[in-house]
């Protein structure tokens, strides 16, 4: 923004522009939204933000985003506890339960190993995971993680430490997106679909 | 977000939702993001939102939004304060502060009339025009609202209201963009190019 502008309309622009996929125009027409609003809605929305980051923190079983101690899906007796589900992070699990069809519960790693980025092992939860499948009786550990060299490099990581553990470990499949179009899907996919291709 | 989503976490997202050009998916990115931040970061963050709710008005000359009683813009003696550039919006101000070129001064309409959406002309800033014309000596009003069916309405309407008030209103020129190819032009700015033709 411009020299004439007002500081207080600077400021919030640039905490406007440090929020993720937020660009500098987006921010500045953010900011003049902001001032457009009456002042109850503003202040609702500053309220808001204070009490998400206050009041949520990480299930001590899951490390899911969660308000209480533990998360709705670990408190929930009807889902199979002994299926555990490794997830990146928070909206990974929102994907799951969006489809309706598992019933297992979920760890959440909070990142993906990434040497290059400075993301080692240790700053993961999967200490966490490990004491999990200690303390309680777990038969599957499912590793959803992306299908991107860090994605795999994390699953294949934890895969071997639990390989000791008397643990399944299954990792999920790789292939034709459903609706996708083979003309267009890249080799890489395309290979694993062949590879991994079914009796019909 | 599903049901298993903590509700701080929901009430924040929607209230991302609510913001021009955020859509819920993007909301939900950017909760999350809040929720990763320190919380030095999320209290600078609320209070920028107050702040700058509590502390931005209208100049008392331009409308502009502003922090002081008059806008730097207003206040600055090396400025013109003969010629008035009339725009929609305080981001059209911060776009002609960006050429450089303009030494008047401005003044904000806040909107365009649109009858269509129940915008009416007493809802904008034309009586504060007006009243800066019969205050002050003004020798020349640039109507530099948006080429668009608002746009000129409002422009027309406005010159319609100084024509009685011995002032020159002129409308910003129309015709192709600099950098812009002849072909991909549409017929309405090739038209408006031509008939604006400059002798060489």
């Amino acid at each position: 923004m411009a020299d004439h502008t007002a500081l207080p309309l600077v400021v919030l622009t640039e905490h406007f522009a440090r929020l993720p996929g937020i660009g500098k125009k987006t921010a500045e027409r953010l900011a003049y939204y902001i001032i457009s609003q009456n002042d109850e809605d503003v202040s609702a929305f500053a309220e808001a933000l204070l009490t998400a980051k206050r009041e949520i923190h990480y299930c001590k079983c899951c490390q899911n985003l969660t308000d209480k101690e533990f998360c709705p899906i670990c408190e929930d007796d009807r889902r199979e506890h002994n299926t555990i589900c490794v997830v990146e992070s928070p909206k990974d699990v929102a994907a799951f339960e969006r489809t309706n069809e598992y019933n297992g519960v979920y760890h959440v790693l909070h990142g993906l190993i990434s040497p290059l980025d400075g993301v080692m092992p240790n700053q993961l939860k999967i200490r966490e995971l490990l004491s999990r499948i200690q303390n309680q009786d777990i038969s599957e550990i499912i590793m959803a993680t992306n299908p991107t060299v860090e994605g795999d490099a994390t699953a294949m990581y934890i895969a071997s430490l639990l390989k000791p553990m008397n643990v399944t470990v299954t990792r999920l499949a790789f292939g034709l997106p459903v609706g996708g179009i083979l003309e267009y899907a890249d080799e890489v996919t395309l290979y694993k679909a062949l590879e991994n291709r079914n009796k019909m």
